[in-house]
């Protein structure tokens, strides 16, 4: 079993997810422009959570490239990572409307925190599979943003019952610690 | 006609069923942990109900690859399981919001149990398109677990109207029973 | 430029059209079966619809399977069969909350009028595009499937204002009709 | 890395972006064709905006045609594009609700235009990647519709204060003027 459909899958898993978190945008009852306002924060968290969910589908997309044979745990960690990232649209809409409050924040980074794992334990499928020559863990090396990031997601969630705001700065942070695709795997693709 | 756009329209569904289970997750009111307790029983609904449609997407997956010629009844059993799943997030999101009642948990079994023969009805439609030497029989093979989950949802349907939470204990079972990859057809295609 | 993104495109948009018109089944407030019993025309609705947008994505497939060569007119064309198609949710819930009135059956039957003749101008489009030897004309030949279906839909936009059961009883034959994929298509294909 | 997956992705959010948009139009409570009138605005907003989308879409197909490698900064810029398609549908609900209104009538055109800034940033990044001999640039030539348009648009946010209507006259007007399929570039590629 080659890795395309699992890639097709993923693709349209996860482009309906990036697609209706925009539901939560909902349409204002005023016509001016004032009535956006309370829209504002909503949007920013909109923003937040398509750059991440962007992340993913980039890093993923990079990661299966070098994954030559679906295994069935690496079928079952790759829902396992879908999973995490289908509750993205619940968390994003929470904390939208409740911008200033401790539990959504908190939440929020939980959620990303899952998804990290469930990204890492796939990861680690796929290279178990490789054995020892893995081309999959020669790319991710050291994989220093891999393992600060659930430390930051941790941060950001203890972070949050102190001061929502600086939670979400935590989580801006980790999101554009990883803006850049992975080049690491790129890099080794290319050297194949 | 191949089985590639029929493989890419199945997923494309499944995914959209898959994703739009999680809009039952309603934003909660409140901003604080304590109001997302009563979501608990949606999540858990939610959990089983994804697993459900993984593992169909899966074994789905390692039918349609088995199925080398897409005749006209094989496109139509394959829309007849394609509606029963998505009847998925209807009682999914019924159980979620009643998950003591008898009415949903039954419910929810008998799409399952609808579900599980448009399943069969399609894979007997492709066994029998492949004539005598039909690759995908060999590989289900007795087919024990597509024999013994119609009879288990009946006694789930049935356990409902008695207590729900049984019937859900049955519907779990039946889950972890699938939970693996069907590897018979797995191990035929490699032997191919 | 070839069909597949164009078949990729229209399946993902068939794809979500069929699944959002399951949103149409709203939880009912009651746990019993009894609050269910509201929800029947609704579902039979949603079946109806369904089996339509079934039968459209099957025939769409054959039809662009027999077009080599996608155009800007042949993408306008199918982009204008999309728009017809993506009125279904719509025509279909307000069918199923006023099973019987006339203005819904009605509504629903010009939504499928202009979807059959979009349909009839995309088929005329490939045709042009393909010159005399046209391989989808010499499929499609006298195509009384497609002459009759506009006017048994006129047929059931007038019987609607008497009787909308009348109307829709004969979208129903009509779905009959076509249940059966386009044999015509795959003999001339086969033989090609 | 190839540009299929991006496609692959790009069209699934873009099937999605076009198909929740019709969402919008809500089912009358009303069961007579009365009950409809109210809703001609939003089929108007959304007919406008389904005509967008697929001449982005249709647009889009052709651009990443023309890409032969698709980069880290093109797999951004992509994204960044999909981000403000997806706010169409946000948008074309409040014009649809609100269509005698400024405001609604300004920030449709500002997502439109953001969109199309959104657009050129894309091909210009897809443009530097392929060098001095770049295969778009050539296609795309002095590209007066993607410097137009955006004045237009320009035009039509100031002219909402004025008057809406006037305003989605000039959106109606940028539509039609990429209502025809960017022939340079599909010319480019069959001399290629």
């Amino acid at each position: 079993m080659n890795n395309s459909r699992l890639e097709a899958f993923s693709d349209g898993v996860i482009a309906i997810i990036i697609t209706i978190m925009v539901l939560e945008l909902k349409v204002p009852h005023g016509e001016t422009l004032d009535a956006l306002v309370p829209l504002i924060p909503v949007l920013l968290s909109y923003v937040l959570s398509f750059t991440y969910v962007g992340i993913y589908w980039n890093n993923h997309h990079h990661m299966l490239h070098a994954c030559e044979q679906v295994t069935g745990p690496i079928l079952w960690a790759n829902l396992h990572l879908l999973f995490w990232l289908s509750l993205f649209p619940f968390t994003t809409a929470w904390v939208g409307e409740n911008h200033r409050a401790a539990a959504p924040a908190a939440l929020y980074g939980v959620v990303l925190l899952m998804a990290a794992i469930a990204y890492w334990l796939l990861q680690n499928r796929i290279i178990a599979s490789q054995g020892a020559d893995s081309l999959l863990k020669k790319a991710v090396g050291r994989d220093w943003k891999g393992r600060l990031s659930p430390l930051l997601y941790v941060v950001g969630i203890i972070a949050a019952f102190r001061s929502p705001e600086s939670a979400q700065a935590v989580y801006l942070l980790v999101a554009l610690l990883w803006f850049i695709p992975d080049r690491r795997i790129e890099g080794v693709l290319v050297h194949k």
